[in-house]
């Protein structure tokens, strides 16, 4: 078919784009070129706050028909953590049909090259961009995030580590050449000298799992990452989050079609309530990469039983504060309390162990008791939250009944300092919003470190006492060599402090923010700067995003000759 | 301690090597700074061949110390294949006493960062290359090849391998900037800025496992690939081959010692008679890396169970041969001729099954039919191996009662269409030297399919008649899907069998050659040029190097503090 899209159009398009990004991975300076203000978007075929409501609006209650093969029912019923019905239904696939019709395309999307696949998903998530309001409403109705954070979260922050990936995905495959003349000298005989032809070809067909918090910030680095290397994807949503990924591929179905491709190389699983697909899909011969986000129970089991692909997980971890010392007391409070309440602590990143001296901890506003610090912290999260306008629109809305009954059952731990309070949405008046409960614990008791040493996702933190800063980072280093964690932070003002931290973290490999007082929170990565987790850790078996996650989604092979 | 070898040594003497290398492996030319022959060495401090002998023949019935912590015994007991006993012993490890120590040098190495550990690499592998001549007779009385294939394969071949590891590890940890400044604009607030630390950090003790065949070209790029991460290195050699593994990590012992780190960096775990500590080794927490070469069977096993580690296997495969048309039957008869005679086929490169239409093939010379194709190859084979000082020049011994097992069963299997000959090796009489032999067998009949669709590592190979291209590239694919394959050979005048071959490698992920008839053999691989395996079909999960084979043995811890 002729291509509407053709390479010289989307090389004149977007190569400046994919070159910027290019720079900024090795650089990792600031960059991005998705807005990250709503009213940013309105121009130049982008949709409007106005026209992505609308957008969003007109999805409801509708089939989404994504045209693909071996559609053999339609499956739907997402509720919305902010009380409204979707009615979105989905196409349900016969995988026997399904995977076949992926594989189909592959040749020509191999034989496209790195280049022209990189710039067909910048123009996937270019699209994805114009439409980020409507995404934003998607988002935010599937996973409970406040509208805001489901805009920057799910729209130019995803789209910003999709990107990521495909830049990562490009600069690996051209690090071979396509051709090599090779001419070994042989004395005074003539050289041996061969012709030798290098193409990147994909493993098979990729899964990605998405997960219900954030559909497309964590779907987005293994889908891209995938189809720029050149495999076929297939998109499993998590049942409550299916919206956001399935107007992912609609795009992506579209632009391929446009480009001349087979639609088929992005397909959607949608399953019925109880299904379990990902457990029937993550085993079959065709898949060949599966990314996921979830459990660590799923991602163990996906580690150990399909063999037959690479598989990168980003599973449950317990991330730890320690508060030592500081310079900036006040400030220290303002960001750990806006850390603990975003998205109501439902956030991989989120502090969920705070640990803190029981001897105090010196500040510039003189020496702090432990309860001083846990008081004080408390009223920092009651003051951000104190107005239900500001609440909302920071707590946004608990995403399922599990993590209500995580944070009702918290407050048996131990002493609250800071009880969870139910707040009212007066637009969604079914939303369960509910701010933080701090906890205080004892890290001395064995009662208490079954608490501490586990996930408890959601809301809820533990103000840890513990012996003193040597004990603080003994407890971190086996918290994160145990459990793994997607982020440390640190307070010290205390230079051998930091370097021990420091030593910790690169020891056990956990990304580790320090001394944050300001406008930069633990539980938040920039694209094309920071890394998401580190892959060297049981939280995580690969980070977002580094050479590791896509150098072995494709393997390079090699035709030779005589020249 | 202070360093003999300081930085700024290494640096001028090794940093345009690694330029060079990284040079290489960007533009895939000819490149290598390791002599091929053996007439090079012997000045700059190089052993010339007679010092090499010597220097070999001083370490027979010695005791290797290597000063290891926790040596509890010592073991040994190599019986070259040419017949004479190596009485080398070395240290046996308690290895609850050297995981430990092997531990504490790993802060100061990784601290050390990617360009000084590169730097000590290189230095380790000039050391080693100035005694090849040494390594020579150490490769040859232990995997059985000949002296002159010892040299260059255990010797420069295998260097190169090193150092190309060295090379990719390098380029992979600077990928990521060591510090970063990210300033990211807030409209009329000011900027959020961060300043930003990268460090690689190591995954922990690496494990090497090698093989009886190749000890240094198998065991190098693992083993450098894992050092120059950061990765402590245990070097548990094949019991049979431990002479060559056991002088690499002396020779990393002293280097490590006289650049100022802690030697235990790099050590040798030698083994009693069937204590088989591979297994028991694999599944410590410790060992957080593996490279493997050899059984299908025990590769299997360790992917399956070392979860603890990043596993790269290099296993069993069947190669193929495709010979549908030639231009040149000569050049391919005497290229196949040595390619199948070059070490007794004990090669894992080595082609094993010669598929070829039964109808014939056309040639420069006619036509040529099945038969007669197969008659002139064992003509060749004849004619290459009629003289016996060649003949054990390229035969070399066979390195164990198993290979020889299998090529006198292989002649029951079909038509023997050449036999096997006894070779005398007058200077090493009690070497088992044998000439291959080839077994015509029909694609079509499945009782042929057992022997053909199994390796049968060792001096024999299929003459499969095949009903036609078609039929050869359908037996072709399945042979790569299911069994695997190192290398893949055809011979076609026809641009349609040629599309069509290689559609299947690409499909298939196999390393193909194209109508070799020179001096360039299918079973050979130049470091910096030539990847060996494809890390995309059964024979071998990773490839002979790619980033894929280094990006995942470090991660990449962030320290991140407000600017």
């Amino acid at each position: 078919m002729a291509a509407e899209l053709t390479a010289d159009q989307l090389t004149a398009q977007h190569r400046p784009t994919l070159d910027q990004a290019l720079e900024a991975i090795r650089t990792r300076a600031y960059w991005s070129p998705h807005p990250e203000h709503p009213k940013a978007y309105g121009e130049h075929g982008s949709l409007d706050a106005g026209a992505g409501k609308a957008a969003f609006d007109a999805l409801l209650g509708t089939r989404l028909d994504l045209g693909q093969p071996g559609t053999d029912d339609w499956v739907g019923g997402e509720v919305s953590p902010y009380g409204v019905e979707l009615g979105v239904s989905y196409p349900h696939a016969d995988v026997d049909v399904l995977l076949p019709a992926m594989r189909a395309g592959q040749p020509a999307w191999r034989d496209a090259g790195p280049e022209l696949r990189a710039l067909v998903c910048v123009e996937i998530l270019k699209r994805i961009s114009d439409r980020t309001h409507e995404f934003a409403h998607a988002v935010m109705h599937t996973s409970g995030q406040a509208f805001m954070m489901a805009f920057q979260a799910g729209g130019p922050h995803a789209q910003d580590r999709g990107l990521e990936a495909v830049a990562y995905a490009y600069a690996e495959q051209v690090r071979t050449p396509g051709t090599a003349e090779w001419t070994k000298p042989q004395g005074k005989r003539d050289p041996l000298a061969l012709t030798k032809e290098f193409t990147p070809v994909p493993r098979g067909i990729a899964l990605v799992i998405g997960c219900n918090t954030f559909p497309t910030w964590n779907g987005y680095p293994g889908l891209f990452a995938s189809l720029a290397t050149g495999n076929a994807v297939l998109v499993k949503p998590h049942p409550r989050a299916v919206l956001p990924l399935a107007l992912t591929v609609q795009v992506a179905r579209q632009v391929l079609t446009e480009a001349g491709f087979d639609p088929n190389l992005v397909a959607l699983a949608a399953e019925r309530p109880g299904e379990g697909i990902a457990k029937t899909l993550a085993v079959r011969p065709e898949i060949r990469i599966i990314d996921y986000t979830g459990s660590t129970a799923f991602g163990d089991w996906l580690e150990t039983h399909a063999r037959q692909a690479q598989v990168y997980t980003e599973k449950a971890g317990v991330n730890t504060v320690v508060v030592e010392s500081t310079g900036d007391y006040k400030g220290m409070l303002s960001n750990l309390a806006f850390s603990l309440s975003l998205y109501s602590g439902q956030m991989c990143t989120t502090p969920q162990n705070l640990l803190i001296p029981r001897g105090g901890v010196a500040t510039d506003q003189g020496h702090k008791s432990y309860d001083d610090v846990v008081a004080d912290l408390a009223r920092a999260v009651d003051g951000l939250l104190g107005d239900d306008a500001r609440a909302n629109a920071l707590l946004g809305a608990i995403v399922n009944p599990d993590v209500k009954a995580r944070l009702e059952a918290a407050a048996g731990l131990g002493e609250v300092a800071l009880a969870s309070r139910e707040i009212t949405n007066p637009e969604f008046p079914e939303a369960v919003v509910r701010t933080p409960v701090i906890v205080k614990l004892d890290g001395a008791k064995p009662d208490a470190e079954a608490a501490y040493m586990s996930e408890c996702f959601g809301p809820v933190s533990f103000a840890v006492a513990v012996d003193s800063a040597a004990d603080a980072l003994e407890l971190l280093r086996r918290t994160v060599r145990e459990k793994g964690a997607m982020t440390v932070g640190a307070y010290t003002t205390d230079p051998d402090v930091e370097r021990s931290v420091r030593e910790v973290c690169l020891d056990e490999a956990a990304q580790l923010s320090l001394n944050l007082t300001g406008g930069v929170y633990v539980n938040q990565t920039a694209a094309f700067s920071d890394f998401h987790g580190s892959g060297g850790n049981p939280a995580a078996n690969s980070a977002l995003c580094d050479g590791a996650f896509v150098a072995n989604r494709f393997r390079v092979v090699e035709v030779r000759r005589e020249a």
